[in-house]
């Protein structure tokens, strides 16, 4: 799945995932407006227009961009009928040939965390029966239990050929209360890195590891220094944008192979139609159009990320 | 929330939490083969039998310990069918006046933190309508992304009467990799230990705040370092039974007041039935009967965290 993922980042020329992560304020009035007609102010109707919402981005972005990552979070604040619309999302996506990262930061003991890997990445069986629950191809996962919250995600890996984010240094303001802590001179971000580089290093694809990092584009020194602890590693990068990341702070993530990483837009992206410059050429009813608009924009943005 | 679950800790005396962490294997043929004559080998059958097992451990133990702790990895590995499973399972066993604690490790940047502690401890808004998706009474909270991952948590359970329990050092063999690393002289454990103490300080009930931590068995002499530093943080504790930890190993978790802790087993208590000494006395069709027995065990083992 590493090397499909690389393929579609060559093929689009975009190393670009768009951010699934849909509040129901995002939502265009006129979505709402239809979905709560359709099935009430319920769940349901929340779930309906953000559906509508999201099929619409994908459909206007899917020929440019390699991957989209739904965020479970914002799915599953709508419960049970959140996540029929996560698997729904997930299953729409692949089927216009988009690879998909769960972000699900899920991570636990081992048998817990196999628990995570088979119905994300997996099979279960039941009786002579084996279904994929979740169908995704990579999820992100949560390091803080150490290598046997990880490893039952590589086994699957292995078995699967999917792949884990998992991550290293995170994007927010705060991700420096425990992630910075150091160990000597060594922060644990870059603990956790060289272990990445380890659980990645005998699962690999053609040129780089099944095994990912995540790496906030908001720490861009940072981005430098782990990008050679983790060569073969590619990088998640999320906080562009919205969160503050621009083009040019992008380029320490990418390897001189302009390969390597990752960037992810949510907001930006899926909320450009009520966004400065969008809003003023697209009406809400264009939302899918300012998508389209946005990932064009980023697309230029990121070269910035390959200037000398 | 925290005043009610010390109050039903008091009222039963058993500062006990059972563990509804069922994989497929552990659920009883007899219940197996009618569910999957009802539902087929299918996902629903898989959760059929798993709710008919679940029942009727909850049953047989209610009236004997104050809460129940559904790992929700068990539940989300059968997909969209199992996160049904998960919610009856709260809600069946809050009726039976238990407290919920869902075992979820959520943690994630501020506006995802926030859409899963609304979606599992507090309420979303559709429209004019106010829905409570998931209704676990505490959740569990992985710290690596630092107090912005943390706040959301904190808003809502202070708006809801809700708790967490924050990890700080987990049951398992390789919880050390990241958590035992040294920042001068204080593990990593430690100092989130300090944040946990710091970020519950003023969302308080009567005695203990509404912030607690996870803290394993496994560790004991881990465990007398936290206490202190926690006074007023309620420790979880996993790794009793399966994972190792026996009651003696349990007095470090405890305050001087006998309060302070509340310890889980899981696999001890719901496969009791195929595990010595109980399979010699129950069959696989009384399994409940073997949890109860199990549980009135532990609550006899657990006397030794007492004595001096």
């Amino acid at each position: 799945m590493i090397n499909q993922l690389i393929g579609e980042i060559k093929k689009k020329d975009a190393p670009i995932v768009v951010g699934l992560d849909p509040m129901l304020s995002y939502v265009p009035e006129h979505l709402k407006k239809d979905a709560f007609a359709a099935c009430g102010e319920t769940l349901e109707g929340a779930c309906e227009a953000i559906w509508q919402f999201n099929k619409g981005i994908i459909d206007a972005t899917y020929d440019l961009v390699p991957a989209v990552k739904p965020q479970i979070a914002m799915y599953e604040q709508f419960g049970v009928e959140g996540l029929k619309l996560f698997k729904k999302t997930c299953d729409y996506a692949k089927s216009k040939g988009l690879v998909i990262i769960g972000d699900i930061k899920r991570g636990d003991i081992g048998s817990t965390s196999e628990a995570y890997a088979v119905g994300h990445l997996g099979k279960v069986t039941v009786g002579e029966n084996v279904f994929s629950p979740f169908t995704e191809d990579f999820v992100t996962v949560n390091p803080y239990l150490g290598s046997d919250g990880v490893n039952p995600f590589l086994k699957v890996c292995r078995e699967e050929k999917k792949g884990i984010f998992i991550l290293v240094k995170t994007s927010n303001p705060s991700s420096g209360e425990f992630q910075d802590q150091k160990v000597g001179d060594t922060p644990i971000y870059e603990i956790v890195a060289r272990k990445v580089a380890q659980w990645g290093e005998d699962i690999m694809g053609d040129d780089y590891s099944y095994v990912g990092a995540v790496v906030g584009a908001t720490y861009p020194e940072m981005g430098a220094a782990l990008r050679k602890i983790m060569p073969k590693n590619y990088i998640l990068v999320p906080g562009y944008g919205a969160q503050g990341g621009t083009g040019k702070d992008l380029a320490p993530f990418f390897n001189e192979d302009g390969l390597g990483a990752i960037v992810n837009s949510s907001r930006g992206i899926i909320c450009a139609y009520n966004k400065a410059p969008y809003h003023e050429k697209f009406s809400p009813a264009n939302f899918a159009d300012a998508s389209r608009a946005a990932v064009l924009d980023m697309k230029e943005d990121l070269k910035n990320a390959f200037v000398k």
